[in-house]
């Protein structure tokens, strides 16, 4: 596929693509009516409140990619939009950064409360690493699965996202020096974005280069989006991010136009998605639709 | 072994695992250093708070009894501990159980703060599967280390352990119907325990059955566990038990003596130590410990 196409279809292809890794998510998590019911449904309350599965989207094009099938990378893609998922519940949390509403629906905590909203996190991330162990046996050799659960956990754990959410909650309402914040970003967001397209490689048997191209892709694609993000919270308005616009200002969050001006912080966007861009050429055609995902990053709007 | 050799040299034995399980531990948790240093110091307070290291030593007794080493089964006997310690951290929050002290010492979000509090506990759960994972390649084959990881998982989560802490949650302040408590308990600390036996048997290469005689015991010794438990938060006093005594009546807990009664619940603790025995004398002088380990449930007064 040429550039030029994938960035007419990337819409069509996307909306494919979430509908495989919706269907997937709704068939590997329990039931809405499995006891104990509450936290069943609290579950896929969160999971279902309209993301943007960008994490299960990047890890079946980097399996894609590199030579794989949608099948061998859908356990990951599922386990990844889990620990999003759980993170955020978490994080909208009183005691974290205290979130009454998230893509305009109330938080999982303001529906189910305070003690389920910990518990739907928690049961959310245990299940990602269940689905990831429990589908081993299909398609994927199992030391190389073993290495995907190993890569997600480390990207999850306190040395990459708990890590970020760690310095954010040490940064609010701190003047953070511009190194620290980037590896406040690099962590919070960057390392599962990251993990995503490595995930994907790896489920598709990439070999040490193609991983190596994916994991650069993966570490510009999440900044960029990172600072995109920061971007819109002061531009956009309320519904179509679905939270209240200048939010994070106004918690004095540290974000990259707060500490770099929102000038620089575009400029900042539109180098690091051209790096993406680069990184991915040795694919060839087969990059396309990852050169358009890093379009698709620099031009949304929600 | 003999069974009186083994219940006079269960101290010894006991004492000597838990240097090995601790020593783990310590290794395979990151450095209380490492960035950002206040969730690694968290994660440690919690680990090393002083714990009986109850799963790891059931995990290293069911290897033994199936003929592995204690090697084998190490980073399942850590990651079942790291999962016990998250429960724990994240049931003293305020927003669960709400408890300030726990084994005589101030919990992790009074020391830290309700924030890390809930990212230590998600940090400790993480970091469960990925020491699981990362030391996969070493000893046990690859397909089975899959089926540790996707028991543990199954274990600790909405339909195990977090499955239980929501009944828990949902309990509080009603009378229950008894078959509704063992329910509970099963998932609530059964499931944990009884997996902790498994992951042992697995790890030391047990066939179905000897995998069935483990699991027996470990369901009846899980029960029989949580009964002496609530037994001691009638009758215990604050110092042995580091938390006050008579708080789980107070919080109107369902627990098994105010269901049904201290007497019948003392008689029913002893039968399921009485099966737990018979589960495990398949196993001849090798299952001497796991018969020793009963005795001393059934004695313990802390």
């Amino acid at each position: 596929m040429s550039e030029a196409q994938a960035m007419r279809d990337l819409p069509a292809i996307m909306a494919e693509r979430r509908a495989l890794v919706d269907a997937a998510l709704d068939r590997w998590l329990p039931p809405p009516t499995e006891p104990p019911a509450i936290i069943h449904e609290a579950m896929r309350y969160s999971v279902f409140a309209g993301g943007k599965r960008l994490r299960p989207m990047l890890a079946l094009f980097g399996c894609e990619v590199a030579g794989g099938t949608p099948e061998d990378v859908m356990p990951g893609a599922v386990a990844l939009e889990l620990i999003h998922t759980y993170s955020l519940v978490h994080d909208d949390l009183p005691a974290m950064d205290d979130d009454d509403y998230r893509r305009g629906r109330p938080t999982c905590h303001k529906v189910y409360g305070d003690a389920i909203g910990i518990l739907a996190g928690d049961a959310l991330l245990t299940h990602a690493f269940q689905v990831l162990a429990d589908q081993a046996a299909a398609g994927v050799p199992a030391l190389r699965h073993l290495r995907i659960i190993a890569e997600v956990a480390a990207a999850a754990g306190s040395v990459g996202m708990v890590g970020g959410q760690t310095m954010d909650i040490q940064a609010e309402g701190k003047v953070l020096d511009p190194a620290v914040l980037l590896t406040l970003h690099s962590k919070k967001t960057g390392a599962l974005l990251r993990a995503s397209l490595r995930v994907g490689g790896l489920a598709g048997g990439a070999d040490e280069a193609a991983l190596a191209h994916l994991t650069r892709y993966g570490e510009r694609l999440g900044l960029a989006f990172q600072i995109v993000d920061d971007i819109l919270d002061i531009e956009g308005n309320s519904a179509e991010m679905g939270k209240t616009a200048g939010s994070d200002l106004r918690k004095h969050k540290a974000t990259y136009p707060a500490v770099f001006g929102l000038e620089a912080s575009r400029q900042e966007a539109a180098r690091l998605l051209g790096e993406a861009r680069e990184a991915v050429r040795p694919f060839g055609e087969q990059g396309a639709v990852l050169v358009a995902l890093a379009d698709f990053v620099g031009q949304r709007r929600s």
